[in-house]
């Protein structure tokens, strides 16, 4: 790479897809040499961000996720907006590659110069994952696009992290039929700010109204997560293009509302706190780990505790001081 | 203190009671001078511990809460269990005194020397509340306790801080009036293993069973947690002990159930290694924040990234080699 990170800071924020291409490969990058390139990256790049409006959406395989996806980001980018579409899919490197983000699926869109999307970053772990779709959203709101969308599957505690990173959660699901409701993924329709029922398709209408209907009942059964907003539950033919301005149009009120409440701004310091933090303990939990002869240390005091003869607390306090101890020792 | 922890340790082995309540009161202690001494206590008796059924209860205020706990109390030890009531409860500190684990408020159980009932440790957070209650957990099975019920009373993130420190989690609802249900707070009706609807008392049975039968049908909206376990919901009247029986009966399929296809096992194993990195993590963050100048430098990086004027992976880069550095000099 012939760039400065400070070269390719600057080709993004003026406007260089390709340049915002490979800083995003930087940040995904785990090779120490790039850590601190990408560093330099980000400092750049950061006071740019923060603009947009984040969107996270989850959605089971079948709901129709990228065809939703598709129609949305076509209607806000006629509406005069540039849309970014990333992933968090934890599982993508053990699938050889993610289902999520995937531009054959999202064609329309992924032609248009006002779209940028992005497949999920590979990570062993959600946690690791999830920080560099942070960071990536950094990267794409600097760069100018000013609706973030990011995407789950909706495996493990996935939804939960996206939740974390975004202004506002929605929820796609498929009509059932009668009585029984697809179930839902346990902790997850109470992180909706908004729910939307997708497949409205021909027939299937009045069956997709009848689940929102019904939705709407069981959503009655939770307490508000914010005061000043009632969860919507609408229903959409996102193949046939029905219902998708009625979707924008919550969504539009719901940052309207939380705009002027001040809500958004809260949630963003507190989410910004948190993932502080999040990063202190993980670079700590790092370092800690990369000691080879203490992690082979702590794998036997966990065995310990695992099996009851030791308590966490005595345990922990072994590894942190044994990891304090060669810390003054390499000085 | 005279007793070495050692000394104080066999003593609880051995059942005396009043050593359960110091060593608990050891354990609880904020003093660094105790931190030595409570390591050696748990050491010495984690284990004996593990052996016993670990119940969460929550429940809004209201809701009648020790009533219940007290009539279940009395239930399982007249079938020959031996009971130790606990809470989460981390406002205790604020408001003068915990609601929960209040003798007064069960009586009959207070008094029968197979139980035990200790309130809720006083703390600034949820972490260091939930801390203790886990260590607490530990001593009152070492000294002989076969069931351990861990109630909250509902505030913030307590429910999930006692679904992942127990086995069986119960939630315990009002009956409400017509198609308008109780609000339930977000989040929690999903960690339920167990849902009871209380104050079925007199002519408010028929409202409490229609109840019952709401809250199944919601409940079918929602994956199951376990494929081998159908969430039940029963309704009861703690006051007037009916279906008391019937609660605890559930209560041991669960356990039975459970302990068969070893998810008891898979889940405690889990809960352990959890617990050991979170105390990992939590005790570098206090050594990190012990650090007057390294503290101060902290808040401003924090200030930076609220702002949006650096981003959080740089900023605890920061952060953490300072630390390091510091311990290096140290040494």
């Amino acid at each position: 790479m012939s760039d400065s990170p400070e070269q390719l800071a600057d080709k993004l924020l003026a406007g260089d897809r390709r340049a915002l291409a490979r800083a995003i490969t930087l940040i995904e990058s785990s090779r120490p040499a790039d850590r601190d390139a990408g560093n330099r990256l980000l400092e750049r790049v950061t006071p740019a961000a923060g603009q947009a409006l984040r969107l996270g959406i989850s959605g089971v395989p079948g709901v129709g996720k990228s065809t939703f996806i598709e129609a949305l980001g076509n209607h806000v980018i006629d509406r005069g907006h540039r849309v970014a579409v990333l992933a968090v899919d934890p599982s993508s490197a053990l699938s050889g590659g993610s289902i999520l983000g995937d531009k054959t699926r999202m064609d329309s869109l992924s032609r248009r110069v006002e779209a940028f999307i992005r497949p999920s970053p590979a990570g062993r772990t959600l946690g690791g994952v999830a920080r560099h779709t942070r960071e990536t959203m950094l990267l794409v709101e600097a760069a100018g696009f000013d609706l973030v969308i990011v995407e789950t599957v909706g495996v493990g505690q996935s939804e939960t992290a996206v939740a974390g990173m975004t202004d506002l959660f929605l929820l796609l699901l498929l009509p059932g039929g009668g009585d029984e409701l697809q179930g839902i993924k346990r902790g997850i329709v109470e992180l909706a700010d908004l729910v939307v029922v997708n497949k409205a398709d021909g027939e299937l209408e009045a069956a997709a109204e009848r689940a929102a209907a019904d939705y709407r009942k069981a959503l009655r059964f939770l307490h508000p997560r914010h005061p000043d907003w009632e969860v919507p539950v609408l229903s959409c033919s996102a193949l046939e293009g029905r219902g998708i301005a009625d979707v924008w149009a919550a969504i539009e009120r719901y940052r309207d509302c939380m705009t002027a409440n001040g809500e958004l701004e809260r949630a963003r310091a507190a989410q910004a706190r948190s993932w502080l933090w999040d990063e202190v303990a993980e670079d700590l939990l790092e370092l800690l780990r990369a000691d080879a002869g203490l992690r082979q240390h702590a794998a036997a005091l966990e065995a310990e505790v695992v099996a009851g003869r030791s308590s966490p607390r005595v345990a922990a306090w072994r590894i942190v001081n044994e990891f304090l101890e060669r810390q003054e020792q390499s000085g």
